[in-house]
């Protein structure tokens, strides 16, 4: 079998990319990275929010082609049942999916008035009020699963597709310095520092400037 | 066991509400519907595309509250395994899961710009350029299916998340009179004159006039 494939882009801006990245990478699977130009227009399309779909990140495995995050997500949880990218708990595995899909389909605001910007820091930021009231939801959502779990991951000891879905939003709310009450910033640091996304940050900043341009474009 | 319950919003305004109905009752389970008033705050929030996040429709079932449609198909495949919500080979379930997260968290400007209203007709609707490449990747997405399955659903014979996912996409094209080609117009056809769409249809066109007020705000 050929090794796997998981085509993404830009690390420094690319939200869904980072969520396909850690889904594959908790989940263990071997793959190979497969960054896309960034004059590729579904690359830009998709850093640029202009997409009509998202078809970045794709995840190739085995004959499989799939390129949606929740999709990948669902895909790596049937190959490797074992790395746990769902609670075992049938309640608990609804709640997961279902905040999952809630930052797949909604928080628009957020997404698009705090863009992903690994290399930014904006102290200060002056956040809108509707971009207030995603992070709000954000915020109840994180609190509601940290008081179950107990953490330090969303549904507790092991990280699930609910963290990588979300840890694009941890680091927004570095970058634009949202300010979280102790739990909540507890949990954003525990994201920050895991190995694997100081891995992915590391390479954001090491980003060329040819990627960096989309920023003026925005 | 209480008998589950699904809470959906408008009837003729709800792309979200009718994704989830279709899914539960495609899944066959039974179910008591609890429709939100159109005052509820969460519900005209949902309406007007102004919500953070989307919490109907909601279903509530021996325990579990999942309050997001893939998260909905997921939770129904999971307890009514034969009902076929996904296809089951695993190449084909993926393709179905990836469409289906392309529609969850794609396609806005169609969402906008061609908003669900099953009580209306507008012949010779004008369609903004971008909405027109969203409706393009849906004639594609749906030719590589039934051209590979042969119908009359998108995965062959039986219907699954993916059919559900995009009715209500089925029903913008039927209000907004846009063409298709013959083979995506009798895949059209096939959603519109199913028995639910059917039953669907009826109640959302005898909806009082209280929730058609919405249509003005938008």
């Amino acid at each position: 079998m050929a090794k796997a494939t998981l085509t993404i882009s830009s690390k420094n801006y690319s939200s869904w990319s980072l969520r396909g990245w850690l889904l594959t990478t908790f989940a263990g699977l071997e793959f190979e990275e497969v960054v896309t130009a960034p004059d590729d227009p579904s690359a830009r399309a998709e850093l640029l929010l202009l997409s009509s779909s998202i078809l970045v990140p794709c995840l190739r495995h085995d004959g499989a082609t799939v390129w949606d995050t929740l999709a990948i997500g669902e895909y790596l949880n049937e190959i490797m049942p074992h790395a746990g990218l769902l609670p075992e708990d049938r309640i608990q595995r609804a709640h997961c999916r279902s905040i999952s899909g809630e930052i797949h389909s909604g928080f628009t605001t957020l997404r698009s008035s705090l863009p992903v910007n690994l290399k930014g820091h904006f102290p200060g930021f002056k956040i809108w009020s509707r971009a207030q009231a995603d992070i709000d939801r954000v915020c109840t959502i994180w609190r509601d699963c940290l008081g179950a779990s107990g953490g330090p991951f969303l549904f507790g000891e092991r990280r699930t597709m609910a963290d990588a879905m979300y840890a694009p939003v941890v680091t927004r709310f570095m970058t634009y310095d949202v300010k979280l009450e102790p739990a909540l910033a507890v949990y954003a640091s525990t994201i920050m520092t895991m190995p694997e996304m100081q891995e992915w940050i590391e390479a954001a900043k090491a980003e060329p400037a040819d990627v960096e341009e989309l920023e003026v474009e925005y």
